[in-house]
């Protein structure tokens, strides 16, 4: 096991109509002035924005608002926050919203109390030393930025989506309401649900040793995930199963399960770039990937794999065929993947094959020739993990 | 799944000499003047009292030091420790050592900005409502009081052992090094983990239906420290097993596993009176109450305990006759309990069975006439209970 360091500050309040206690949140954690960012009109149509004005006007709290987050956010409408927030003097950022809503929340909460371009956060030419304070009220569990340091954002002109972090931008509270999902359509809902499994696959792919006890929390949040997901497909206003993908959701990317081992994060760059592209959904784009990555690493230590394959995904053990056990898994992987709705391909997720030279190229720009920490990879590797992918 | 609010501000830090990072933690968190507090001469002989001192020395904080904690911390050290604190004026409480250490030290942290009698919070007369920071330097991995809002402190003179907890009283930091721990003896480790075991059957024997994911989390760090607990046994010098029984222990307490769920608590107050009247060790007095109190409550959901038997302690499926395989689950459990080196009876304990109408009579003055939330359970279920635990 490796030496980890373990912070997850955000007060998570979850459950039936907590979005009510918005306000009253707010004020507890001393904001003046909010600035709310948000997504589309599904927040309008729901009922929900009604009910935040409402919460802030009684608790007296004054704000300005921002809509139109889009998935896979972008710079220039974090431009357009980061003037608003300044010129507003607001004290304290609240995203409403899905992951795209809270990654640019956060990017307008850092590059608010910065001089220069917040764009240099995401091109490691500065280091988020001030952020205003962000919380959240999460409408699509997917992207688990709501636990998170992190956030995602792309830069249209050029085509670049890069991620940064800082504990900073962890949100002070996240309330999780797993009614405010039972409206998501299907599609959302299982880009959601891969992106959280590949959160967990980011970490649990690790060669660090001996950290038996978050494999097994990983697994055991891996099962739970595919178990709620099944039940989601069949009735989408399970409850208990939402409730179950929302906080499975959080705890993929709050850091619970990463402690101790070294982390991969390749397969997330790998995908990125189609994302970038293509404005591929984020999960749909790594329902492709994983299991081609999956595929193309499996020699590298057969052994994880047959872990994987037998303790999630139900493969019999069987130590004479391991190879055979840990491919098995990953073809169950695929099939799970189609039964909740999302490509396994490239071909059936809308991607071009004459575009692999493309993906490279920006591939090249954002990570180099040689990434991968699981296993270490060129160009090369990448090209035929996309062609893996393909169909 | 029920509502519920998940917070564990505490930064963890983890891993092999993460003790030499103390001076600049206190420094980054805003230390000028600290009260040490910690138990007996185990932290000199070690060398780790050394390690801290030189560590705020390098830093230029200063400090006042307390040092005679004891296993069930009583409240006399603790108003020394708060009158120490106050004359001082310290701004910072450093608690190193296990849980009693750290459990004192939150007592001293809210009762120095208290101006009644400190007792006032764990008497229910008062609310803390500020306190000073409280940061822990972990050695013996058991109560998880250094992820916990809680401490527990018994008042000597009339006999009463008891909890409270306020979030105010969360660690800002919390140093783990599992090498720190491998000194323990066996006795110590044993009844850490029987505690942190307990921590988690607190929440897992709950009637919350509908948080599998949870239950999950639960199964899979009780087979993790059973697993580790073999280990350690045969080796104790297993740094990686070590790890495990470390940071089990505190996710076993810091909230993560009892997301969703009611949780119970009665078995603790059971113990409570034990400590209270034996200073019998708090992790032997529950491997003695925990079997006694499954048995006796086994009826009100054998669904329950047929998982835990299953799922934890290997009992092969057998749907015809789940009550006896629940019942083969607690035998097992009472197994490793012995295998470990704790004790299982009362007798064993070396309690008195004439003893029991004491027992009965502080549990009167605590829990009132009726208590239990997984049973609601009565005075004479209480003594039934005792007497099944005798031998």
């Amino acid at each position: 096991m490796d030496n980890f360091k373990f912070y997850s500050p955000t007060e998570f309040v979850f459950g039936k109509d907590t979005e009510q206690e918005v306000g009253k949140l707010l004020k507890r954690y001393g904001a003046k002035k909010v600035f709310i960012h948000y997504g589309g009109g599904s927040i309008k149509q729901s009922g929900l924005y009604d009910t935040v004005i409402a919460a802030l006007k009684t608790e007296a709290i004054a704000f300005v608002e921002l809509g139109g987050a889009k998935p896979n956010p972008i710079d220039t409408l974090v431009y357009e926050g980061i003037e608003l927030c300044k010129q507003a003097a607001c004290d304290f950022v609240l995203a409403v919203g899905g992951g795209s809503a809270i990654d640019s929340a956060k990017a307008i909460a850092a590059g608010a109390l910065y001089d220069g371009d917040f764009w240099d956060f995401y091109d490691r030419k500065a280091t988020v030393r001030k952020a205003l304070p962000v919380a959240t009220i999460l409408t699509i569990p997917a992207a688990g930025s709501e636990g998170s340091s992190a956030t995602v954002v792309t830069k249209e002109s050029e085509g670049l989506k890069r991620g940064m972090g800082s504990d900073l931008l962890r949100p002070k509270f996240s309330i999780i309401n797993p009614e405010l999902t039972m409206s998501l359509p299907m599609w959302h809902t299982a880009a959601g649900i891969v992106d959280m499994m590949s959160h967990i696959f980011e970490r649990y792919l690790s060669k660090t040793k001996d950290v038996i006890l978050t494999d097994r929390l990983c697994e055991a949040t891996l099962i739970s995930i595919m178990e709620a997901a099944r039940k989601i497909v069949k009735e989408p206003n399970d409850y208990e199963a939402r409730a179950t993908i929302c906080w499975a959701g959080t705890i993929a990317h709050n850091g619970s399960l990463g402690v101790g081992r070294e982390e991969d994060w390749l397969t997330h760059g790998l995908e990125h770039e189609l994302s970038a592209l293509y404005d591929m959904t984020h999960g749909a784009g790594l329902a492709v990937m994983f299991p081609a990555y999956m595929k193309y690493v499996l020699d590298e230590d057969v052994e994880r794999f047959y872990r994987l394959s037998t303790k999630v995904f139900g493969v019999p053990e069987n130590h004479f065929h391991k190879r055979e056990v840990a491919l098995e898994g990953i073809e169950r992987l695929m099939l799970f993947f189609k039964e909740i709705g999302m490509p396994t391909t490239l071909k059936d997720a809308g991607a071009e094959k004459v575009d692999i030279p493309k993906l490279l190229e920006t591939l090249e720009i954002n990570q180099g020739k040689s990434f991968g920490r699981y296993k270490k990879l060129t160009l090369d590797d990448a090209r035929k993990i996309y062609e893996l992918a393909w169909e």
